[in-house]
């Protein structure tokens, strides 16, 4: 058994940010100020790679649902990250990454292999924290659930789909197939999946390899010419507009 | 020299539709019933092979764009479509295209041979109707244009756009870089261009070979599950959006 808690409170602009704690993870859940008891649709969300749950990126993406589409929008800190303690093994990885990175050697092999040891221990807490907020009366048991998670996101977001049936649309992006594309096989919801044209890191090959291990019938694939961290802003609100289109706004996206 | 003339005008739920030929080429231009004399943005579409310039795809997307941006847009019939005579080159073409259908042969070599005759023929008829609509007021010379054709319209588009300056954005798709590559090196303006991931003509190389050649610094590449006549709905609202981001809308669009 875990405790769930919401810690803190506040609002701005229309959206309502509850801090929470389920068990000893930290998250955060952001709600239409307006409606925030009304039944809607939840999108969990994963951070990046060295990033934490209330990043501007989440936030910002988390305001494009609530405002735009009246969803809840929940991010938990992975492990190793944001408010959460790290251990020797973390430490050890995230200094191999400095170190190949500026020995000018490819990333790629210990991002993988650091992102499948986070994504074990993370996809258990993504289904406890679904739980959880699953029983507050303004999401429920039985109403659609969204994730969207690129980078290392989505080496946490591809095995947490691929075992839970509760998702049932998801976005995702910009990671290598190595560790990911057995179970991206298993996949079969609708996906939208983002990659970088010009990515440093990951080639052209290993992110198309990725996309069509989905099972999918209904997948698209978002390129945009650019690096690694070039992804453009306007794949945000397409982001918005897939969960909207799957799921049915409460509002109407603006575009 | 060449004629310009309005030939028929008929107006539906904030569209005025205006038929019109330039020279001998028919054409149409739509416009917002309540700013058809506003100067906006002008785009051009290019329609699909054995199709004509008022067929259901072009008309629904030509409300989207005036409808939802304040738009003109205008079509001309390509050489041998819709309201134009079929030499006997179209009708042997035509014929040997439904031999190879019929016979199981691939039929991307004469697509491809097919539509750049008739490219070569468009290209000028494009730019003598740009030039004719450029100096009606509500277009002007110096507003922005666009450019958006799929199959048979990229086959007549991306020659066009290669020699015609007015053009800086353009939404292309879905055909074969043989012919086409080398004058797409020499497009470098902002594209989007849509791709289906499982198109029983074009191959997935040869797609994203094509999506590859084009020198533009921004370039997004859709691609969806799916067959060649596949292309989902909602990629014709990403277009829009498109050209709303790139020349601004006078109308936000919904989604």
């Amino acid at each position: 058994m875990y405790s769930f808690n919401f810690t803190a409170e506040s609002s701005s602009n229309g959206v309502v940010e509850r801090d929470f704690t389920v068990g000893d993870v930290p998250g955060v859940l952001w709600s239409p100020a307006s409606g925030a008891t009304d039944r809607a649709p939840l999108i969990l969300m994963g951070h990046g790679g060295g990033s934490h749950k209330k990043h501007p990126a989440m936030a910002g993406r988390a305001r494009l649902l609530v405002t735009g589409c009246g969803f809840h929008v929940a991010v938990i800190d992975a492990p190793g990250h944001g408010d959460r303690p790290r251990t020797a093994h973390d430490e050890a990885e995230i200094a191999e990454l400095f170190r190949a990175r500026a020995a000018g050697e490819p990333e790629g092999p210990i991002v993988v292999r650091y992102n499948e040891h986070l994504a074990e221990l993370a996809v258990p807490e993504y289904q406890m924290t679904l739980d959880a907020l699953q029983q507050l009366p303004e999401i429920g048991a039985d109403g659609p659930v969204g994730y969207w998670g690129i980078n290392m996101g989505t080496a946490i977001g591809i095995p947490l789909v691929a075992i839970e049936p509760r998702i049932t649309a998801a976005v995702f992006g910009q990671h290598w197939p190595d560790a990911l594309a057995e179970k991206a096989k298993q996949i079969s919801i609708p996906i939208e999946f983002d990659l970088q044209w010009d990515d440093e890191h990951i080639s052209r090959e290993k992110g198309l390899a990725l996309f069509d291990a989905f099972a999918s019938k209904e997948k698209s694939l978002h390129v945009n010419s650019g690096k690694h961290k070039d992804l453009p802003r306007f794949e945000a609100d397409s982001a918005v507009r897939f969960f909207a289109r799957h799921f049915g706004p409460a509002v109407t996206p603006s575009a």
